[in-house]
């Protein structure tokens, strides 16, 4: 299977249970499930609920298991998404190549969309029965994690900040997300601490790529191919590694950090493949 | 004991421990600590947390187990009243006689004040060792609970509502997260079911009381008691008990409520005694 059969087959599985979950709100006021389905069915790539999955599937042959954490962390990312787009936050217009929330449904309700997400995250997250795996989404999430990242983002906009910082606010901020949902999947598939221990590592180096990549292509990506408008870190005098390093050593760190991501790996052998394929896709994305 | 000295007490227990949560969040920006303790600890009732530990007190004669759960849920009812105070939401400059979140940190860091919050609570809550308590929390906060009522709420701003809606969206904006903390004390407190029943009937008529009293007292309080501005309901025309039934009407509702949920308690016997006196002081408090 190709890396994009994979994300494509692990989507279709995630959409398919996140459908289910939010067809069964019965009691739910139907414009706020509206703006839920807005967010969350804009086609995202699924890349967390993807690492998921593939760590417990690597783990067990099984991916079931790891369902509902996947759906969880889905929920998750697109309501840090919607937080993140609003007039006192990024205030963006274009997300995914649609308006953003705000954008169609007002502020109040975007900011209760995103309240709903996370807070329905966690009845989901439930379903998997480990108190272990609810609390280390609870902190990836937390003042340690993504909005802790997301609070040193919004403070850093116009200040002078190095590479250091740089690379810790990008842990906390998207990181974080990516580390836990590899290893929710790991844990849920009744992986070794070996096995855990090797995933934890490339999803460390895989979320570092992630956002290397995600500041070289708002520098000089394709904006059609984005959905959303190129060059807003620039404009927004945002702290990027771009505007830190310069596009050259972005591209080298980027490099860098794939042989990391790939070393990592090695102790897992052959069964890991799909993990090296991940981290190419992502290094080389488009979009 | 007094009501007062139970309240007291809890409050006290509940801070303590809450205290020592936030000083546990070590790799947090300090900023957004800082915004998070200026809501926490800006002196609210400390209901919730009451009715968590009052109701394990009951059942097992001991709170300590639920104290998590006391600090989860007050941290998500201040969540909760940080996102209502926003610009885009109630849009509020007072709350508990104070400049709310973002009068003060700015719309950006009160969102993200409320975010992490909530993502804590559940952190916290993990302590409970119960998926099951966990899931009524989640949902209690939920699409069918407390952001569903908000929603209910924005929506009727303006609109003629009538009783039966009013009620209805009162037993999800505040109704659900009073019920919840009655419930996961006794659950904690491996309460009986005949208990867990009881108390269930109680925490819903004292979640409505809350809501009538709520109304009354903005339209009839003392600002300087309340710590904020009354008259704001009407002055946003808002549906309230006032405004659909009237004053007097409002008065006989609640007293009618309190009669049921004393009825309630009439099986559990002396030992709801601190019960009894916590709907009264709900139901005659000045602010």
């Amino acid at each position: 299977m190709s890396v994009k059969e994979f994300l494509a087959l692990k989507a279709r599985k995630t959409e398919a249970a996140l459908e289910d979950y939010v067809s069964s709100w019965n009691d739910a006021p139907p414009l706020l499930v509206e703006a839920v389905r807005y967010s969350l069915f804009a086609k995202g790539k699924r890349l967390r609920p993807a690492l998921v999955l593939g760590a417990a599937e690597m783990a067990s042959g099984d991916d079931t298991v790891a369902l509902p954490a996947a759906c969880a962390l889905e929920m998750i990312h697109t309501y840090s998404l919607i937080h993140d787009d609003l007039p006192a936050m990024d205030n963006d217009d274009l997300r995914r190549g649609l308006l953003t929330s705000h954008k169609v449904y007002g502020e109040a309700m975007a900011i209760l969309a995103g309240d709903a997400l996370l807070t329905m995250a966690f009845d989901v997250l439930t379903e998997t029965r480990f108190p272990e795996v609810i609390r280390e989404v609870a902190r990836a999430a937390g003042v340690a994690g993504m909005v802790g990242g997301q609070v040193v983002d919004l403070k850093s906009e116009g200040e002078t900040i190095g590479l250091d910082t740089l690379r810790a606010m990008h842990r906390q901020k998207t990181g974080a997300l990516i580390r836990v949902s590899v290893r929710v999947g790991a844990i849920l598939g009744d992986a070794s601490n070996e096995q855990l221990e090797s995933l934890t590592r490339y999803a460390e180096h895989l979320g570092l790529a992630f956002q290397i990549t995600d500041d070289i292509l708002d520098a000089a990506g394709d904006a059609d191919a984005m959905g959303k408008n190129t060059g807003s870190d620039a404009a927004k005098k945002k702290a990027t590694y771009v505007s830190i390093v310069g596009l050259d050593e972005s591209r080298r760190l980027l490099h860098e950090t794939v042989e990391h991501a790939l070393k990592a790996l090695e102790p897992l052998g052959d069964r890991a493949e799909m993990f090296r394929g991940l981290m190419h896709y992502v290094a080389e994305r488009k979009s």
